[in-house]
């Protein structure tokens, strides 16, 4: 549903993990394909959780820059030893990759196909652009291109990663909407003048699980997934 | 025809202007289409041979860092400036856009489709990143990342590029395949230690027009078009 009238927007850019595709289903299945001695969806919010601790220790200099794929393998590391779980080098390695295997949401790929009709439509995510790329390709996710914090040295949600895609674009702040399931991005986004695009993953941490809280109103545009959001801008 | 062995390639990079996209014939028709008082073909060919230049200008520090639509727009008003035209200002941004809008090859988009199920395929043109999703948007062509020089602050054949590329991709530079229809494109990236892929496009100066020269045996791969690159990697 729409809150406000849709913005005029010239390009797209997508938050990736959690708004276009779904880790958590993704990496619990794997856990369990896996037959690792842990549960798969708390591994998964396990390792997803050690991730936003690692990026902000990249964002306060605490570590320098480390891609996404860097990060998720200490984490892994830690998770391994924490559960006294053994791999190979190569299997700890492929488990790492799965990031890169992630599903997208059943809407996905659909909702992008129409919404390119407005304009180009671009990953922005801290995802480092090789694991975007294979994102993309695992699930036929037609973006027109992949933009990632990797190309700014910076990660979301520092300024430099929503004015560097504009810039990258050729379209100002404002002609630009970024579309996220979490609301702190969003607001990041619109604090260096984007318009914004709620679209809620209730499943993003699986079944019942913890959503970040908003207000009414509080974005341009709020829709309950990529088809509704194509309606709510007339594509 | 293939020269040597396909090498192990992961991930293909294309240049673009000539390559896959016919700037000549579309700068040509455009300027027959504004019925402006020149011939289209000089016309074309005087602007590319301007972008050339100044291109080498920024390379050696005489321009600052300047986008490709900003050098293009640079040589159209000198351009028209010698041959007397008077453009409005709006006609003169949309001609110069003409450059977003180049014509594919009739090969191009089929063959990409096939080429990418060696691995992605990425563009690597010194055209601006929003131009270049602006060309493979207009003709179709499904590249998996768009990559451009304005990333790497340094323009091909400068090494930064082709280094830039694999490090983005996450290969070695010896699993990227750097596809152009330029010999001296090919050999800047063979000096990285990338493979080369040669696909000559004898109407990319028109009709008749000249081409870089280049010895047998030179490249890693060299094929008619980009169904016949497809082939010889057996794609």
């Amino acid at each position: 549903m729409t809150r406000k009238a849709p913005p005029r927007v010239r390009a797209l850019v997508f938050d990736v993990f959690g708004t276009v595709v779904d880790w958590h289903g993704s990496v619990a299945r794997e856990v369990a394909r896996l037959r690792l001695p842990v549960d798969g969806a708390v591994f998964a919010k396990a390792w997803r959780a050690g991730y936003a601790t690692a990026m902000d220790e990249v964002r306060r200099g605490v570590l320098p820059w480390t891609n996404i794929d860097g990060l998720h393998r200490r984490i892994l590391d830690r998770l391994l030893a924490e559960h006294g779980i053994t791999l190979t080098a190569p299997a700890a390695a492929d488990l790492n990759r799965i990031w890169h295997r992630l599903d997208p949401w059943p809407d996905s790929a659909a909702g992008l196909v129409r919404l390119k009709t407005v304009g180009p439509v671009a990953t922005l995510s801290n995802g480092n652009l090789s694991l975007l790329v294979d994102l993309a390709r695992h699930g036929g996710l037609p973006f027109d291109a992949i933009l990632s914090a990797e190309l700014f040295g910076h990660y979301k949600p520092d300024p430099e990663a929503y004015l560097g895609a504009a810039r990258l674009l050729d379209v100002a702040p404002n002609e630009l909407l970024m579309v996220a399931a979490h609301p702190s991005d969003l607001r990041a986004a619109a604090r260096c003048g984007l318009h914004t695009a709620y679209v809620p993953r209730p499943d993003e941490n699986g079944p019942g699980g913890a959503m970040e809280p908003c207000t009414d109103g509080e974005f341009d545009v709020v829709a309950a997934d990529f088809l509704a959001l194509a309606k709510a801008l007339a594509c």
